[in-house]
């Protein structure tokens, strides 16, 4: 299956399809809306377009929406919330990355069918398109279409106190034929233009938009035609869309304005030239070449099959070909989290790209790199040194975690993430290293990762507190991933992590040494570093403590947990996740052992080759249990830790939770944006788990399979050190087809790949 | 029955009801749109507040929309768009000039009771006021809500091609509280300001308003609120709304619109001082006075009770109180004829005034007094003398017909009526005339009124030609008020007609130099006049051609008519009203003697002395089979003559078509604005058709009355010469109480009124 598809028209379901019908390519991102409904949360987005103004914090600026597009019959205006609708179905035709809606309208009895396909381009990620084809059911007649941009967006539809337009206009041009306006962001002076053209053609090709009207509303520039239709004939409208900001010509002055305006129309004219048709056959042809690279097939399971691809489209929508930007929480699918890129990004969503898309995973590390003056800021603002990255990041590598957020009765609640939750420090330099023994990619490390590894890692250094009486290091007053208990001493997952990073940071010092002298005396010197600074990081970090009693499995997720109170979990919810204990009182959830996500689980899948198996499945047992799964990132990590300890059968369930949060919108909120991390974590399940496949410590790749029983096979990519393995897996049997020789495991058995296709028994 | 109620809520009847629910004080107008819905046409009028720009003409401005007013629960906007709702009822209470709502939103299972009472004040002309009451039925909880002024409203929403915006916005201001925003027309250069807030209490008068907030959307500005709710408390919003124009303040240059503003935002805080219930009261006050004065009471038919008072409260929105505005065509209900001033006014809307408020029947007058000099620059372009008066006219009586419209097929078609349609000056005569009758307002006709019987006889004069082969003057290519002819000659209306108003000049130029030596030889002076050309005028008229053959009673519409093809009528449509005999082909109506209304049967109903009651019957008979009734003034005045001729059935049958054209949306055209002539025609019927009321030529008053049989009574006040007479008929007896003696005629018959209550048997 690659479709998603709606069938039935109900209004109050318009903004989660918004949602799941969002098209995007890394640079612009157009929500799914529907044309011919006002219900709706309008959302043009573009990555790395942020702005403040008078906002909480730095977000993602919802910009002017290129959309908008009326028909009229009988000078009535068609409508999804009010005309008759006699055929309605919208989908998502994923592999080639369009979305196709068809509707049938009546209207004083005469029926307009109304065929849309919408495209956002990666062929030239400035450009979308929309191919419109109108028919006169069974009338012949005028209708009149009309093409705008509206200039009243705003964020904040689904927190309308907060209410903020980012922007203002700058400039509406009339472009005879086709509109642009071009608009200026309040506090970072962004320029953003936008423009869109409309032709329309009969099927002898001849011009059918006739009486063409330019006029102005409310600083909405707008065009409107006649067409005359005669029954039964179609007509092909083609729209064109082009969007260009100032960040794209590396313009910081003001009075450039002008060249943004100058590139848009010039692009506007080049793609029309070129031809809706022919850029969208572009568009596909990168869709399907893309697809070749990413697939997963899951054959037996349809909801699964549609469910991972769904996941995988969205995750590479979001995939920037920009190192100045990352991917937020909700990808650029909505405003949930304001746009933010937190650990989600480097924890949950990087393997994917990493193993099949490496250049967007190394992408996603040099925005870390791009924003690590912010980053150092940070850290010297809190009395740190080295690199402090932010919790929540936006375009600069600055703190923007709000500080403060509203209680139900609209009670100020200080937020504490951004002060505490330290980990995601950790959290990059665990997928810089990842990267590093994945793609073999040593330049890299050299120009960037070192650095950040170094930064980093001097920060926690900085960060650590000395017990004296213990004679050991401690890292006080923390979040872990778990967000219900704050301000906790000796995080297990923050402390092993910053021991981890530093260590990192130390053998790639001596790395680099090695590999790049230049670079190396060039490092020290920028960074102000001295062989006895690195050194001494040994030594901290051999003294962090770890909550980790000798002789005992199971992990204490931070000092002080196992003294909390026990609170069992006894519902569950018709998604089959844990309700609230009746009587619980929710301010003082942090005095009790449930947890929003599992800290100790997600140390053991992070760094597996600390852990042994049996410790694994003590601590999975013990905090499953406890774990009210609040974070959408939760059930992915108890699905591949339930197949490495056994639990196959929550492993399953676990795993359609995770694929189905935002087709069956579980979490509530897919309206807000698209699961990101959610849809990483997937990824991870079929390959880290049903796959079982693992990296070792000696960078060889490991495959422990195992199927749910309605599974027939499934099949993945993994692109290792420049090689795109191809892996199938049937029960009793993988096949993985080789493009050269190549040392691998087996259920931890070391195999030889020749080129070609290997087939080994399970 | 003093209501109008919808009960049953569907968006595509939003249109009809927002020109039903209008609420408007002769100044201002706000169309009886849903706040909590997307589908409406929005509608702000202010009397008088024209622009051209790039429509085709001068037409009414739709200005910024001060009704915005959104409420959110759980962050989610409440909507009738799709929201589920447990409740509905809209009411228009027409005794008090209020629309009262009542809304029961459920969200997320919570149930929100919304009530709001709507009106614009008749006390104070410049505002408005809006009182939300809401009340959570089964929770506790905030609420979000949110003012704003909508700056981006526009023309046309019905003619989409054309759609075009007459204001750009000049300045907006955070008020602290409240919102203001000014725009300016780009061609009058018209300033107008809006400015609307809100106060919000508890039961216990307590402040309710929490965590303000203002933004500016889109050049849109916004405050919102949070209401925390207790369940079953009703919280009270009250909404205060102002709007001021630089026509109020006498200004013309463009520096004075601070003053616009200041004077909007201080009438905004007396407003608020003085109190939303205050100003209601004064209001509610306001309205019980004017319909003990204009009150229609039919007992015994609920329909027809509720319809007249409809027809009369719409007209009395209308009633400007500023000379130097008129009532359009469509009231200021909605766009329909662009808001421009027809014979309507004079022949259909006039006589209601005149009889129940002549002070406003004195403003419609005053307004063509105070566009005679564009009526002057009409006839200099068009070659004639005197004063030509607009057949269509907007702010300052220049012809603002549109040359071209569009038939079906987008061709354009020539309109001829603003070249053509000279009736338009007598109509404005015969209305002079009929209001110096009737007030005896004898300083009215020294200032004014004399001075334009003089320009319009002069017009007359000058477009008569000269016949010589048959020494008469003829009125060639000429439009009738059955438009369906084209360039006819000697219309009989028109001749009849113009050769009345010569006359009329004549006698009142020799009646001004009697009453008012001084003011005739300034007018003398200031229309350059002398004796022997008014003396001519009497020459003229004498030969002026009426088609009106010797020894028969059947009068031709116009020479030739009789000779045009016979088409029968054979079939009527769902409202009785005829459909187009099949097979005619619509573009050579002109060849058949099939009309639009009835020329001659309105002829005898403007000047009824002049024919007998045997020609009324002959002449009803011949035209009603032959009318299309395509104008909605076309059956009232078939209702009124059937009377008069003894054809009651039908006479009943074309009174309730006029009176439920909007409320049962029988021309299909409700949405565009309200029909304001066919209301003044329902007053005819009711006063001067079933009450039988005429003016004699020796101006005494004569009641003929005739009772449905279904209806008890009838009861209306006739102001005469400042008596106000309470007239009820029932079968058999008509009463009449007087404030003073006074002659008048039952049936023909004189009879002297005593002061106090008169009974005469019928």
């Amino acid at each position: 299956m690659w479709t998603v598809v709606r069938d039935k028209y109900a209004a109050e379901k318009n903004l989660v399809y918004e949602t799941l019908f969002t098209l995007a390519n890394g640079y612009m991102s157009l929500r799914g809306r529907e044309e011919f409904s006002k219900v709706t949360m309008k959302g043009t987005y573009v990555a790395g377009v942020f702005d403040k103004h008078l906002a909480q914090v730095t977000e993602l600026v919802n910009l002017p929406d290129p959309l908008v597009f009326k028909i009229y019959l009988d000078n009535e205006e068609i409508s999804l919330d009010y005309s008759e609708l006699l055929k309605y179905e919208r989908k998502l035709d994923m592999k080639n990355g369009t979305l196709n809606s068809v509707y049938e309208f009546k209207v004083n009895g005469k029926v307009l069918r109304v065929e849309s396909q919408r495209f956002v381009s990666r062929a030239n990620i400035h450009r979308f398109g929309i191919k419109y084809t109108i028919t006169p059911v069974n009338f012949s007649g005028k209708i009149i279409v009309e093409n705008c941009i509206d200039t009243a967006t705003y964020n904040g539809h689904l927190d309308p106190l907060n209410k903020i337009q980012h922007y203002f206009v700058t400039k509406i041009f009339d472009l005879k034929p086709g509109v642009l306006a071009s608009v200026k962001t309040y506090d970072k002076g962004h320029i953003v233009s936008l423009a869109t053209s409309l032709t329309g053609k009969n099927r002898f090709g001849e011009n059918v938009l006739m009486y063409r009207k330019y006029r102005n509303i409310g600083q909405n520039p707008q065009e409107s035609y006649t067409i005359f239709l005669s029954e039964g004939e179609p007509v092909i409208l083609e729209k064109y869309g082009v969007i260009y900001t100032s960040r794209d010509i590396g313009l910081k002055s003001e009075d450039k304005e002008d060249e943004v305006v100058a590139k848009t129309s010039c692009e506007l004219d080049s793609f029309i030239v070129l031809g809706l048709e022919k850029e969208l056959e572009a568009h596909t042809r990168h869709m399907n070449d893309i697809w070749q690279r990413m697939d997963i097939v899951i054959d037996g399971d349809e909801t699964a099959q549609t469910g991972i691809r769904f996941n995988l489209f969205h995750l590479y929508a979001c995939a920037p070909d920009d190192p100045r930007v990352s991917i937020g929480a909700r990808g650029i699918h909505g405003e949930g989290y304001k746009g933010h890129v937190f650990w989600d990004t480097e924890i949950f969503m990087f393997p994917f790209f990493l193993y099949t898309l490496p250049e967007y995973a190394k992408n996603l590390l040099l925005y870390r790199y791009n924003t690590l003056d912010g980053a150092r800021r940070n850290a010297q603002m809190n009395g740190y040194k080295g690199a402090q990255f932010p919790w929540e990041s936006a375009d600069d590598g600055l703190e923007v975690t709000p500080k403060w957020g509203e209680d139900y009765l609209g009670n100020p609640v200080r937020i504490w993430t951004g002060d505490e939750e330290f980990h995601i420090n950790a959290d990059i330099a665990v997928a810089l290293v990842h990267y590093h023994s994945v793609t073999g990619d040593d330049q890299f490390m050299i120009d960037y990762g070192v650095e950040l590894l170094l930064e980093t890692g001097r920060f926690w250094a900085s960060r650590l507190e000395y017990n004296s009486e213990k004679d050991r290091y401690e890292i006080r007053k923390v979040i872990g991933p778990d967000e219900f208990h704050e301000h906790v001493d000796n995080n297990v997952y923050t402390n092993y992590l910053a021991k981890w990073n530093m260590l990192k940071a130390v053998e790639y010092y001596e790395w680099l040494s090695q590999k790049s002298p230049l670079k190396f005396e060039k490092l020290k010197t920028l960074l102000g570093l001295t062989e006895e600074e690195v050194h001494n990081w040994k030594s901290l970090a051999e003294k962090i403590y770890i909550p980790r009693k000798e002789g005992e499995k199971l992990i204490e997720q931070f000092e002080g947990y196992f003294q909390l109170e026990e609170v069992e979990i006894t519902e569950w919810d018709e998604n089959g996740l844990p309700k609230w204990p009746k009587g619980l009182d929710l301010t003082k959830l942090n005095e009790t052992k449930l947890i929003k996500q599992p800290d100790v689980v997600m140390l053991m899948l992070v760094l597996p080759e600390e852990f042994d198996e049996e410790e694994m499945k003590i601590n999975y047992e013990y905090y499953e249990k406890r774990t009210m799964h609040k974070s959408s990132l939760s059930p992915s990590m108890y699905s591949i830790m339930g197949l490495k300890v056994g639990d196959t059968h929550n492993a399953y369930k676990y795993f359609m939770k995770t694929l189905l949060v935002d087709l069956e919108d579980n979490q509530g909120n897919t309206n807000n944006g698209f699961h990101a991390a959610s849809a990483g974590g997937a990824w991870q399940c079929v390959v880290n788990g049903f796959g079982g496949m693992t990296l070792g410590s000696d960078k060889i790749l490991n495959f422990s399979p195992w199927l749910p029983e309605n599974w027939k096979s499934i099949a993945f990519n993994v692109n290792y050190r420049g090689n795109l393995l191809n892996v199938s897996i049937e029960k009793g049997r993988i096949t993985i087809v080789s493009p050269s020789e190549l040392e691998i495991r087996i259920k931890g058995e070391k195999r030889k790949l020749i080129a070609g296709k290997n087939e080994f028994q399970l």
